[in-house]
């Protein structure tokens, strides 16, 4: 089979890893990145977006303020059998844009990895091993487009989930838009230290993600910004018990605070 | 040399593990896991409170609340030329107890490692390799002491960094306390979600320490409340900016929020 991929980064570049391990033929599409994801290997070769658009599957890798207008050129230049499936992490934009548009071969999607740094460089074709990978079909979505989605998926190691986009939406807004926003908070304040040397596990584990590309985490904070505001409101309160508890030394109030969350961390992995 | 340990729990018991590794004797006082300390290889042998504080050295692993009282049971009991650390993480308490004692082989340390399990039975020889242990004596305590504990704690692969104790309890409060009252607040969310099933690695990571023991997380936090409650407020304010950020889609503002973050982050490890 072609895999096509438009925007040969961390993600394109580790799906054109993977698929090219599963034996298919990769052809890419990169403005930037073009002499790293030759040499990494990420493509067999990289070609015109219109080229590109002519796969059997196309994965559509770019950022998110980009995605709407890519998707309208890719569906645009594809042929009628192309499957078209996208990587954003917001999937509200493209459901709407998609709803309009009535595109039954273009399957929204989100693999659920990732990591701190960006780029090419560090692809890898284990990426998706043991990762969910959501789909979130619209109801005129082609069932033998999701399934060939699902295949190819399945083959880089990822599990795929169809959730419903605004349940999508919701949710990573509270597992991974405001977790990467408290890591920014922390590093910020723990920049301000003299030092920190007094840091240990739970520093390095809660600010992994705090540098992570600016202009990226803008357009997704951005682009989810109603489902964030909402989170963040009821982190503010959350918190919010835990410092009046703090403040009149309520030692019943604290430890019934994590208490509750230690029943939740063992209730969900 | 003898080593005592009184507290044979996570840390008590890798302390145990650690030192009967490097050819130490290890002796325990431990009124309930008695049963895992002996079988995990933690002690030796078990003894009395007063018979443990007759070692060489002794390592006072009990939580917050208990340690004054401990601190001074020791040091009652203890021998001229006995060596008294504590491994509380809140350095004040015990330091303005020892400024009124006058005890100068008391050496105020924190080992800056941990595990989100508690007890002997997560206890490990390898804890503290590559970790930093702080120490923070008072100008009275005998240099004598500080460099026997200082010894002890580097052959267990740790490094000994001497801290101010308000300095300590002032960077704990950001690098540790925080982050696991946030961890905390992040599982509570997660477990209002009716799956949480679009997390990936950040996820995994800012809620590693979301579940810790609320007993004990309740006493770090009470004890170092007023260190606690400035970082918490200067957290707000910071976290506040991203907020109004969002609230009006001011997208040069929420980059530069996360372009600080990077250079923080890329700046201190």
């Amino acid at each position: 089979m072609t895999i096509g991929v438009v925007g040969v980064g961390l993600i394109g570049g580790s799906i054109g890893l993977a698929c090219r391990g599963n034996s298919h033929r990769v052809i890419g599409f990169e403005p930037f990145e073009t002499k790293t994801s030759i040499d990494r290997g990420c493509v067999d070769e990289l070609g015109s977006l219109e080229e590109v658009s002519k796969s059997d599957i196309v994965f559509l890798c770019v950022p998110p303020s980009q995605i709407v207008e890519v998707s309208r050129e890719v569906c645009r230049a594809k042929l009628s059998a192309t499957v078209v499936t996208d990587c954003s992490s917001i999937k509200g934009p493209i459901v709407e844009w998609l709803s309009s548009a009535g595109e039954g071969r273009y399957v929204p999607g989100h693999p659920m990895a990732g990591h701190e740094k960006s780029g090419a460089k560090f692809a890898s074709a284990w990426m998706f091993r043991g990762a969910k990978w959501i789909l979130t079909p619209c109801d005129f979505t082609e069932s033998a487009a999701i399934k060939a989605v699902e295949k190819v998926v399945t083959e880089m190691g990822a599990t795929p989930v169809r959730v419903d986009a605004e349940r999508h939406d919701r949710e990573v807004a509270v597992l991974s838009h405001l977790p990467h926003a408290l890591a920014a908070v922390l590093v910020r304040l723990g920049g301000k230290l003299d030092s920190t040397e007094a840091s240990a596990g739970s520093w390095k584990d809660l600010t992994r993600v705090g540098g992570v590309d600016p202009n990226l985490w803008t357009q997704i904070l951005l682009a989810n910004r109603k489902e964030v505001a909402k989170v963040l409101a009821e982190f503010e309160a959350d918190l919010g018990q835990l410092k009046a508890a703090l403040e009149t030394s309520d030692e019943a109030a604290v430890q019934a605070f994590f208490k509750e969350a230690q029943r939740a961390k063992e209730g969900k992995k």
